[in-house]
């Protein structure tokens, strides 16, 4: 018995519980789905009980809860590792785009659709089932590192209670190395792992006018218009060579060398493929830089939503009372969240037109920006494991976005390792999200490996 | 019996069936409410049966109903006025923020209260209850003038239809004056009658980019993001001095005289007072003209509403796919709202990022600016019938707003008046409209003066 036949016969029964588990809507960012979160906490804890675990715990947070599980390894000198994921999902707007109920997981081909069967559920449960075919393969009762799974709740809402939990359970995750399954390969022919991602921090910011809708006939050219407002703060954004304009926002960024940018553009970079992948006939951002640093080594500010005023059929001749937008800014080392946002504020509040008033709440603390080291024992024997499993030789990318990943490096004091095998183009946060079956499997291979390689190269 | 006794005698039949019109939600702009403009074309011809106009018939145009009824003085010479008030109201969201249902008409005090008490079924309806009046003192089985009434269902759509309905019935139309009843007065203290009104031209844009949403961790940065383009558009609206930046839009602008604005000057405008009922803590607009020049004599651009991306609760952090806005100019003599679309568009698509694609609807052929002719024999006997009524003086004043008054003074060749007792703090078209009682009777009394005058004055 190898790992990968072991695999491809336990396929069916891998893919049909991972169906179950998408057909949870655990969306932490609305409320209306937290009771959905629990649920999914609650059948990955069972799911785990059944895989073996003999440790499993549902960990409560101010805000959802994060799911643990501890398998120890037979020989209590074996190095341990922390996996990292996570059970909640997107939001599933606007639904009617979706070609199947997005939690009414659907097969189609080597597909499978659904709401987080990328991102990241998919991502989490290949981890039980490379786990069980580590052991199917060796026949062993207890893998050969400790195993700490650590299946957070609240990633797409920024997970705003993770680093308290870290912290509140710092010595529970004592570990050797961090694998994080959460992240995209450079595609399905060309495996990669990930060694950096850019952190985050997003707000909603509210513009008030006149204390009611106003005709614009008789009031309109006359009062501040809080969406004309709005529209002038969400411009002023950026300046026109696609830079940031908030003042302050590069000062802590750390320039991307001339070795790094030689790195990257050696990568097989299809700009015409990736725009396919992307949806968009052109490529356009900060100028100097080119797609791939745009996206994983230089900072952004987006708008993700806004709103104002008569948003339904027909006409309505108003100055809108009140105009909302969400924006997020996407960071990388070394900029600081908290700072960023202060800049940020600072930035609209003092754009703000006389006779206005604006709200900006941001969501918690942000996500710092992290990023690997290439030259460690952790992230090369991570590399083979892949390489073992893919038949092929395992390229280096970075992220455009991230989860955690700075906390947790920080807090547990271990490196960061990435193995994943999402894509570009699963469509995560997008309709009709879906994940290559194949790549799940090969996921499960390759951290089937790569506990007994741990077991070894992480003693040194 | 006086007219003024009979119209208080009067006073709660009267009230009672504006009640009963107000009901009916005759949305224009809504779809849904289609079926509900028919119903309120259907209360107010049987109710003009019911007042003995012997012709009243419902015109069908492509879009919705408008009403007509005719009756002829005793006399086959005396002149003949059109009067022309519209059916339709307003949509009502958000309605959570009225205090009382929309549909419900609430008497509150001197006041009534629902959608369309102001604009425009209490000011149609004061007609019926001044020519009863008239009727009355006389003594007379017809009026001193012949009456056509001519109440359209689409004017707060844009009056799409009404032009061609007016050159369809040009014949049956055929006037010496034209009375408008839908317009607002300085203040309950201060009746005025409007000379002079702005007209309208509005459009919708949707810009699209990516075919679906994208994760703005993967995408953000290097693809063109819709929201932020939409933005940039509408923030170019705009110059730094608050004039609207579209190219050629001010060229056929009737810049305002000395002499006009010194009349505006003399007007007892308390611009704190003014604020108040705007419920904004400022002014601000145009550089260069004061506040009532701007919603009366200066052109504007606004922004009605706009919404992009995720709206809901919590983040979602994403490249929107596509962003909307509808967009509102208010013109002034002789600005044409053809040419100004054109002008907008050539604007918009040219200011547009590469990359993203838009499209620019307008709603119809937009409104023309109008203006009454101060000096004429039907402004000055209306004024001398108003100032009978409310036992003052009675100023001039323009209005910031308008319906197809144009056309109709154009198409039926025919001098415009303005007779109307709406307030500035009507609230129309927003939350909790209501309209004074006391004013809509004194409107009835203008009325049934009035008609006794022109039966003299416009035989001259």
């Amino acid at each position: 018995m190898d790992a990968r036949s072991y695999i491809e016969d336990n396929r069916d029964g891998f893919i049909a519980a991972l169906g179950e588990w998408l057909a949870i809507p655990s969306v932490s960012a609305d409320p209306a789905h937290h009771g959905d979160v629990r649920r999914s906490a609650d059948w990955l804890a069972d799911h785990l009980r059944a895989t073996g675990f003999p440790t499993v715990e549902v960990w409560e947070t101010a805000g959802m809860p994060t799911v643990f599980a501890e398998w120890p390894a037979a020989d209590p000198t074996a190095p341990t590792v922390v996996v990292y994921g996570h059970h909640d999902v997107q939001p599933v707007v606007p639904v009617q785009e979706w070609d199947t109920d997005p939690f009414t997981p659907t097969v189609r081909g080597d597909q499978l659709h659904g709401r987080g069967a990328s991102d990241d559920k998919g991502q989490v449960l290949f981890h039980t089932l490379g786990l069980r075919a580590n052991l199917a393969v060796s026949g062993a009762q207890a893998p050969p590192v400790t195993i700490k799974l650590l299946v957070e709740g609240e990633e797409e809402s920024g997970s705003p209670h993770f680093a308290d939990l870290l912290i509140r359970h710092r010595d529970r995750l004592a570990c050797d190395v961090v694998v994080i399954s959460d992240t995209t390969m450079w595609d399905s022919d060309t495996p990669s792992m990930c060694v950096g991602m850019r952190g985050l921090t997003d707000c909603q910011i509210d513009v008030y006018g006149p204390e009611s809708d106003l005709h614009s006939g008789s009031f309109g050219g006359a009062v501040p218009n809080p969406a004309r407002a709005l529209a002038e703060l969400l411009a002023g954004l950026h300046d026109e060579q696609g830079r940031v304009a908030v003042q302050g926002f590069y000062d802590e960024v750390v320039e991307i060398s001339a070795a790094e940018r030689g790195l990257l553009a050696e990568l097989p970079f299809d700009e015409a493929a990736w725009l396919r992948t992307a949806n968009s006939p052109v490529a356009a951002g900060e100028a100097g830089y080119s797609t791939l640093e745009r996206v994983w080594v230089r900072p952004t500010a987006e708008v993700n939503g806004m709103w104002s005023g008569h948003t339904g059929a027909g006409s309505k001749t108003i100055v809108p009372r009140s105009a909302h937008a969400k924006l997020s800014f996407r960071l990388v080392p070394d900029q600081d969240p908290l700072r960023i946002q202060e800049r940020v504020r600072a930035h609209l509040l003092a754009a703000l037109p006389e006779g206005l008033r604006a709200e900006i709440d941001f969501t918690g603390p942000g996500v710092r920006p992290c990023a690997s080291d290439l030259e460690s024992t952790a992230v090369q024997a991570a590399r083979e494991a892949m390489a073992k499993a893919f038949g092929t030789r395992i390229r280096y990318t970075r992220e455009g976005g991230s989860g955690p990943e700075a906390d947790i490096a920080d807090i547990l004091d271990a490196p960061l390792v990435f193995v994943a095998v999402g894509l570009n183009s699963d469509r995560i946060h997008a309709p009709n999200e879906k994940v290559e079956i194949p790549l799940l499997l090969k996921g499960a291979e390759s951290v089937a490996y790569l506990w007994d390689a741990y077991a070894t190269a992480l003693r040194d």
